[in-house]
């Protein structure tokens, strides 16, 4: 068997169809869509199908705005250091609410606010592992407040937060909303007309686009202190020569992945479950979050008396990929805000290993996986002194 | 005839080797290089190979550091906001000198930075189109100037400012020096250990690399306020995940563009020079700036009683793309500060035109340009009422 690939939160495979796509903008498409010729107006019609499907992927109406960037990072420093300059600096307020399990594009660009002045508070999971609109509401300080951002659903455990009643909580209070789609998109339902977000951001490379390029979502008319000064593209406020091949790969890539969203949730779903099944089927395991409140392709499991990384490190030798959960290094483990929340047995609380799966994962592969998960926990149980 | 593209400070074609190199880290290789799976560190080798490219083609040392990021838009923002964050919010100065000549990535972002306070000087090209270096001395304000940033060569002129003179200057005054390198590399040497630059930006699309990828060089252990917070890439000085195809591409690209600079400065130089003079046997013409201060492919002419977009329309309708100085807008040509420090005739100043060429511009390209341009100029002054 080939290497199989279940580390599809880290990245993904560019979809076949979406690498064909990009194809004739790496050569004979070379032109800048900002130039006036023909190297440069030949481009519009592409560019244009592109962003209507950016558009389409995630129901945003005509009047909001997607700028085009490099990444979902870029796309959460836009966000937060906009607020910083139009709010902050000018005394409108000094205060910003996120949760305790934010990629850390989110957090330690909060974390650089706050040595520069800004409060932030930071909103735990309850014991489901997902942030409680309860929470929000008692955390908002009117006057104060100027953003929310907190993510749609999390990198490492795959758990959805209510995303809308979030929102809502926020738009009620009239308190900016930024949420982190990056792990969603592709995975569950994204429509910013039903969620009523204010910014939102992705990234093409996690749902089988390139790498290197990412979109950030604007509400209606709002507008943002651009992040990237300079040139007149994207009306000012994302400037920069437009990456031509990562724009229309992203938009194949966005197409794909909404119409796919069905095999998601079937397929995917399924082969999920059955890689859990199997894995909890072996004594001292445990996985975070009720399935049902999960991405359908993502598994952050504990296996007791077994360190995540020579776990891995087997795993890699039988050919399968796969992670820690991000944020889990070895020696912080006990600080996971999820693992703490939902009360996990410290003695399974070593070990965080993520499975993530994809429309390319395949039932041979998951039962490949569980033969092999099998024989790891074995082998390392043998010779392990915490067993 | 094809048609001919003569737009290459705009962008620039992709070498054909550059698409062969980055092909499979599109499709086969599209690990995450931060995964310590395989599919991670098989990319390491590859990378390595890219990033040394890097290092080389502009001589820069073992202990310096490169940035990989999205463009030199963002390299530009970078080195100015940080030093926003790192200098003058901290009360260690409040004062940025700059050229009247640079690209809105600079321009724009100081002006960004004039509305919390900062203050800018611009400083004026000579009489030869260049940054005089006894300017820059006079302008520096001793415990107040944190920053200097000017231009390589310039986007519209192709003009080359005394950039090694400018760095010493700044470097014994104590100000950090900041040089927008986009125009420079791959047209002429660019050696950091020769010119002590302390920051250079560059942008792989402008040397025939992929569009959405560029660089930050940092001189020996300067470190920076990062735009992108986030994950720990670039030993967290750049965030986000590494656009692994536009790396190896951009790296491809530099390697090319620095074997290639003899051609450069024989072939293309030839060619823009015989372009050069094939226009200047038309009357009433004039280029901006000697021959020997400009990059090897670079030419900003002016046709007296002929307007810009006019030119340029009649040139893509045979099937040629060049463009007006970027920031010669028909209605703010009088502005352009180098047309009025080199003192160019009024009559003259209603258009710029610029060609770029390329090493792939061809002889009987360059010879059919020729032609076309004396018939464009003949047609468009027979019908125009200012001659």
């Amino acid at each position: 068997m080939d290497r199989i690939y279940l580390d599809n939160n880290a990245t993904t495979l560019v979809d076949p169809l979406v690498t064909e796509a990009m194809a004739p903008f790496h050569s004979r498409l070379y032109g800048n869509v900002n130039s006036l010729h023909s190297f440069g107006t030949e481009i519009h019609p592409y560019m244009r199908i592109a962003i209507d499907r950016l558009y389409r992927g995630i129901n945003a109406s005509d009047d909001s705005t997607i700028l085009l960037n490099s990444c979902a990072t870029e796309g959460n420093n836009t966000v937060i250091k906009s607020v910083y300059f139009s709010e902050i600096l000018p005394g409108r307020g000094d205060h910003i609410i996120t949760s305790q399990i934010e990629h850390p594009a989110v957090s330690k660009t909060l974390a650089f606010l706050e040595t520069l002045g800004v409060r932030v508070s930071y909103l735990p999971v309850d014991s489901r592992g997902i942030v409680a609109p309860a929470s929000l509401k008692e955390a908002i300080e009117p006057g104060k407040t100027v953003l929310v951002s907190i993510m749609w659903a999390n990198n490492e455990t795959g758990l959805i937060n209510p995303v809308k009643e979030l929102a809502r909580i926020s738009r009620d209070a009239g308190v900016l909303f930024h949420t982190d789609a990056v792990q969603a998109i592709g995975k569950i339902l994204v429509d910013v007309q039903d969620v009523p977000v204010d910014f939102l951001t992705f990234s093409a490379h996690k749902f089988h686009g390139p790498k290197g390029v990412g979109g950030l979502y604007l509400r209606g008319d709002l507008k943002i202190v651009p992040l990237l000064h300079g040139g007149e593209q994207m009306a000012d406020l994302r400037s920069g020569t437009i990456n031509t091949p990562g724009l229309i790969g992203m938009g194949m890539a966005m197409e794909m992945a909404v119409n796919n969203l069905d095999l998601e949730n079937t397929q995917v779903r399924e082969l999920r479950d059955r890689l859990e099944d199997g894995i909890l089927s072996i004594p001292g395991t445990q996985v975070i979050g009720d399935r049902e409140l999960r991405t359908p392709n993502t598994i952050l499991v504990s296996f007791r008396g077994i360190e995540g990384e020579a776990f891995l490190w087997d795993l890699n030798q039988r050919g399968i990929a796969a992670s820690t959960g991000s944020a889990c290094a070895s020696e912080s483990l006990e600080a996971n805000p999820t693992f703490q929340a939902i009360g996990i047995d410290q003695d399974l609380a070593h070990t965080g290993v993520r499975f993530s799966l994809s429309r390319f994962t395949t039932p041979e592969e998951i039962d490949y996986t569980i033969d092999a998960v099998q024989k790891i926990v074995a082998r390392l149980r043998s010779i392990s002194s915490t067993v």
